[in-house]
Formats: structure tokens, C-alpha cells, sequence
């Protein structure tokens, strides 16, 4: 049995200090000890999503907090946009049809990005619309979205919410919530933060919350109201997956240390040393406009890539992520989102090539390591250099 | 700093096996490893609940897999009869007014519980009902309701759906949901699986799945429909909170090595030892009817519950819980549910014990602890004696 590598878009690994604090005894969630930890990750997010408002920490998978974020500000009938190019994109249109509300899809290429411009012609056509829904990093294609544009072109152009999907992109890319104007923020225990899932985070600023009435959708475990209510005395409104949120107080810590530049300049170094490999491998980069939290990228002619991750995980022990959808015998996605450093992008890459010269690729031993050691001797790394 | 012991009604106390599990190293939940997990867990719920159905294994508080529960399973106007006695049995009536039904009070004092007959001619009055809701063990109050009886009158008097929170009740006492025609039962992680919280457990039947239809309330993340449909499969529909599923099995697996009657009977004896103990130290228990899984016991006239509850914390490193709502001042609640033995309840009595001694009650040394002896020593307990 080979060591176990986990190079998924999330779940990611889980550093050391915060997994021996989820082996540690249970507390009670509502005591003080826990008002302390709260009080501390409170201050901790709001850091890191770069706002004076409050994020809620709900105990549920990113979908679940994005929905919460979607329908806690908006009403049956209403009419939405949502982008789409990806999986994550298309599904919150799906979310807004369970609702009820009429759903403008911007259908975008996968692998594509948007166009403020072409935002900007669909708002100008659906002045009415209330919300605008974009997930950030699509993490199916590994395309990162012209987020600053987008936001500038929905508050520009019309009275709609801008709603983002940072799932995969807080915490990675520079998003200041605040400064951008976005005025709903969502994210996930399990992508940059690496922890285990079990906790969405959703941040809504002033202009959403005033939009925040009994008239909306029907919500009860979802009502971000009460949630701000009892989050603002360091409380939450049901049981809280506790031992998650114990260790997202050690992320924090960790990520605070560390600094918010070099946590992106980390991830965008081992971004950048991974996208280099892969092609010096052989494959081809799907998004014009790379994420810097996973890499997905479409194998040479010939070469199957549910092989190429049953092999990874087989062969090497590593797990990556295969292509949803069409995209399914095409695509490999790495994920180097979390606790990564280059000593990681290494193990994968020299995984991938082994795999890569198994399976029949002509492929020049070293190559992608080469690739990825140019990228990691023009940067430093605070990390492990 | 004393020793810290948790004796609330959930969270609860986590055994090593399961804390050890947790410290490990993350695994991907769309691999192979988790879907053997899955169809583990699968099965031990099914034996946990007694149940032929799928019993659904969500990423939220048990809140949330009430509310699911009883969301997926009905329409908005609906007539539903929502059984009150405590704050978790009323909170069902608020989600049902949250999503636009009309529900129907049962007004219950708290301590008493449901009798059948009251039941009865409230189904008279309300044939439309489509759901009568229930807490079987009602943790505010310590009390348990004749479950069996109740579902016989909501069978045999009206065409309602029987929904039960078994949130502290599964695992506790023997429930047998197909036996007793439950249509609805639900669960919470941090009860008697003694794990953390963060996954809810939703089984139904066929009766309710038959009217699981697109027409009823919107819903996403709890959309049961596709959680069922993914589950069968070992997989969840939205990313789970891996690292408490792990826990999860392990627990499960504790529990099966231990037996179900065996489980229940633990439950009882520690119970009972506890509710000898603490009326033996000149409290009153608040329920006729008591609930195994949590004592609710009012003080002595003179002392306040919260000073109890403070110093039970500060002198002794116990945390209990206090009364809620207007009990607050005259009630504790000492929670017995999960992998308690009969050291446990002696380390909480004499705990009790020396607190009451300290805010002036008139005390016999050792009275609570021999009157749990007794009831230690009429009984065997397979785990520790």
C-alpha cells in the first residue's frame, strides 16, 4: 500500500495542529470556552474576506451556504442572473429555480470566462433583476473569473446583489469584499482553509441585508437573520459542527501568521509551478484565465484521463480529481488549494509523469519537474525555502 | 484548572476510538475508501433506527434534519399539528410557519407529556392534517412521550404522516420505526452516537416518500429526493462532513459490539442512578414520564439553578446543562446520552453533591452516591462493570 497523497480541489490535507485539535475532547457549544473560539474566528474571517461585516459560520457544505446566501436576500418571482462555465456556476441556477425565482443563465464556454461586457448587455436587458450569481474560481474548469470587473459593471448598471461563490477562491486570489463591492461572499471549510468540510461561511454586506425581509423565500435552519443575531454574541444559532470549528480557529491562526500576501503569492507560485509541469507533461491547460487553486488540464490524444487519475491513486497513492460532465474523459484537475507547499506540487508532478510514460506518453524524464523548479527558483517562498 | 467532564444532553463526551479517527489524515469523498464507509453506515443506521428505508445522512444540526424532514413531506397550506412540552417539540411549529402551513399548537406543559387521547381529538378536529410532528424526548424537560401509542392514534385516526425528532431519543430507547409505523424518524450526531455534531440522520418511509412530489416546498441542500437517490449509491449529494462520517463508524461499530438491548439498558440504569441520585440530594425531577437521556431535576427552593450550573463548571470542572425559558432559574439538566458508564454518573452526583453542600443545602455526605449505588447494584452493565 503506497503513502496516501490528497491533491483534490478539496477536500484538501489537513495540517498536523489542526487535526490534533479535533482529536482532542469535545467542549460544550454554549459555554465560554466556545464564546472565546468564536470570538476569535469571527475576528479571524473577517480578515480574511477583507469586510466589516459579518460571516456567519454555518454548519453545511458550500452549496448549502450559497443557497442560504441567495434566498436570505432575495423573493419568490424575482429575477436572477447566473453565470455559468462550470459546474458550480450553472448550479446555483438550479437553486434559483427551486425557488421559484425566473433564472437568466449566462451560459459561458467551460473553461471560458465571462465578459463585464457581455454582463453588462445581459443587465441592461433585465433591469429587473435582483441578483447576480457568480462563482469566482470555477472549480470544474480551474478558470478564475474577472471578478473586480464583474462587480463594478453590477453596481454600475444596475440595483442587483451581487452574489460571489469564493468556494475556491478565498483565501487563494486577492478578493476584498469590501473594496470590490461584492455584497454577498461565500466560502468552505475544506478548500483553502483545509479543514475538513462540515462548515460553509456566508458574509453579506449592508445593501443585502436591507433586502433581508419575512416577505422572502420560506427559511428556518437558513435564516441568516437569526444567524447574525446570535453569531454577533459569539453564538450560533443551532449546534455548530464543533470540532471543525475548532480547528478552523487553528487555520486561522496559521493563516494569520503567515499573512494574507504570502498566503495567496504561496498558492499562486504553486499554481503557477504546476500549470508549467503539466505542460512540460504533455497536456494542455483547459481556462485562458487560470485559478490559482486547481489546475485543470486536458490530457494528450489517446490518453483517457479517468486512466490517468485511476492510475495516479493506484500506482502512486495520489488522489486528484478527473472531469465532470463532457468534460469527463478529457480532464485532470489538481488541486493545490490549502496547506500546499512546492515539495507538494513536486510529489504530484513527478507522480504524473510516471503515470504519464506508463501509459504511453513520450515524455522526457524530469520535464515537468524541471518546468516546476524554473518556476520555484524565480519566487520565494516563506514557507519551506 | 480541574479536570474537565462533559455532562450535558449533547454535545457529549467522545470516546478515544472515535477522537483518534479524526486526527487522521483526511480521505476524498468521491473514492472508494468513503463509499465502503458510507455503505457501513448506511447499514448501521438501518439497524440504529430499525428500519428497512434509507436512513439519509445530511451535513447540518438536527434542526436541519427536522426541518428537511419535514419540508420534503409536504406542501405550503397544509394543516400540520405540531406537539409542544418543551422548546425543541415547539420549534417544529415555528418551521412550519416559516414555510406557510397552518400549524395546530398541541399545548403541553413542560414536564408533562402528550397524552394519546388529547392527540386524538385534535385529529378529530383536524382531518385535513397532513403531519403531526413529535419530540420523543424532549430535552428541555427530561420527559419521554408514549411514542408507540402516539403513532398508533396518528395511524389508525387520521391520513397524517407521523414525523418523530429522535434527536435524543435514537439510540436511548428502543424505537422501532417500521414496527411502530413512524413515517419520519430523525437523529442528530452529538446525541448517542457521541461524536461531534455536524451530520443529522433522516429516515422515511414509504408512506412519506409517496408524497415527496415537486409541488411542495422549495428546498435544495435539504432536498431529500436527491440525497436519496445519491445515497443508495454510497455517495451524498453535496460534499459531507468527512470527518465526523469517519466518527461515525467507528461509533456505529461500538454500538453494534455492544448490542442494541444492551445500549438501552445502559441508558436506563445510568438514568435511573442518576434520577435516584439527584432527588436523594433534596431535588425534584420535573418529568413524570423521564427521558434516559437527560435528568431535568428543579433545585431547592433558595438555590438558583444558574449558581448550580457556575459551580459545577468552576469547582468542579463538570458542565451541565441549565434550564431554558422559564425554567431557567429553577431547573438542571444533567445529560446522560452516549457513552456514559456508572463512573460517570458518580463523578456528576458527587460533583453535585459538593455543590450543594457549598451553597447551603442541608446535605448528607454520600446520599446521592448510595442512593445510584443501589441501582448500580441491582443491575449489570456489560461496559464496566
Amino acid at each position: 500500500m503506497h503513502k496516501r497523497y490528497l491533491m483534490a480541489p478539496g477536500p484538501t490535507p489537513v495540517p498536523e495542529r489542526a487535526r490534533l485539535v479535533m482529536a482532542r475532547q469535545l467542549i460544550h457549544h454554549r459555554g465560554g470556552d466556545f464564546k472565546e473560539i468564536m470570538a476569535e474566528v469571527r475576528r479571524g474571517l473577517k480578515w480574511l474576506f477583507q469586510t466589516e461585516s459579518e460571516v456567519l459560520t454555518l454548519t453545511c457544505s458550500g452549496t448549502g451556504a450559497f443557497e442560504a446566501g441567495m434566498i436570505n436576500f432575495t423573493s419568490p418571482g424575482d429575477t436572477i442572473i447566473c453565470i455559468g462555465g462550470g459546474k458550480f456556476g450553472e448550479r446555483w441556477g438550479g437553486v434559483g429555480r427551486a425557488y421559484g425565482m425566473n433564472v437568466v443563465d449566462v451560459e459561458v464556454e467551460w473553461g471560458e470566462h465571462v465578459d463585464p461586457s457581455r454582463l453588462e448587455s445581459v443587465l441592461e436587458k433585465h433591469g429587473d433583476a435582483t441578483l447576480v450569481t457568480l462563482t469566482a474560481s470555477e472549480t470544474s474548469t480551474g478558470v478564475i473569473h474577472p471578478v473586480e470587473e464583474l462587480a463594478k459593471v453590477v453596481r454600475d448598471k444596475s440595483k442587483a446583489l451581487f452574489a460571489v461563490d469564493g468556494i475556491t477562491a478565498v483565501g487563494v486570489h486577492d478578493i476584498p469584499m469590501d473594496q470590490w463591492g461584492i455584497d454577498v461572499l461565500v466560502a468552505g471549510s475544506q478548500k483553502a482553509f483545509g479543514i475538513p468540510p462540515g462548515l460553509g461561511f456566508v458574509a453579506a454586506g449592508q445593501r443585502a441585508w436591507e433586502r433581508a425581509g419575512d416577505e422572502g423565500h420560506p427559511r428556518f435552519y437558513f435564516d441568516l437573520r437569526r444567524e447574525r443575531k446570535r453569531q454577533k454574541d459569539n453564538q450560533t444559532a443551532f449546534t455548530p459542527a464543533i470540532s471543525v470549528v475548532l480547528a478552523l480557529r487553528e487555520v486561522l491562526t496559521m493563516m494569520q501568521e503567515e499573512g494574507k500576501e504570502a498566503l495567496w503569492e504561496r498558492h499562486r507560485r504553486n499554481a503557477e509551478a504546476t500549470r508549467a509541469g503539466v505542460q512540460a507533461l504533455g497536456l494542455r491547460l483547459l481556462a485562458k484565465r487560470c485559478s490559482d487553486a486547481v489546475t485543470a488540464a486536458l490530457t494528450p490524444k489517446g490518453i483517457a484521463a479517468p486512466e490517468v487519475a485511476a492510475a495516479m491513486l493506484a500506482d502512486q497513492g495520489v488522489t486528484i480529481a478527473g472531469g465532470q460532465k463532457h468534460l469527463r474523459e478529457n480532464l485532470i484537475r489538481i488541486g493545490h488549494i490549502g496547506f500546499f507547499e512546492a515539495s507538494d506540487i513536486r510529489m504530484a508532478l513527478g507522480a504524473l509523469e510516471q503515470v504519464l510514460r506508463k501509459l504511453g506518453c513520450d515524455v522526457e524524464p524530469g520535464a515537468g519537474l524541471a518546468a516546476a523548479q524554473a518556476v520555484f527558483a524565480t519566487s520565494s517562498n516563506p514557507v519551506n525555502d
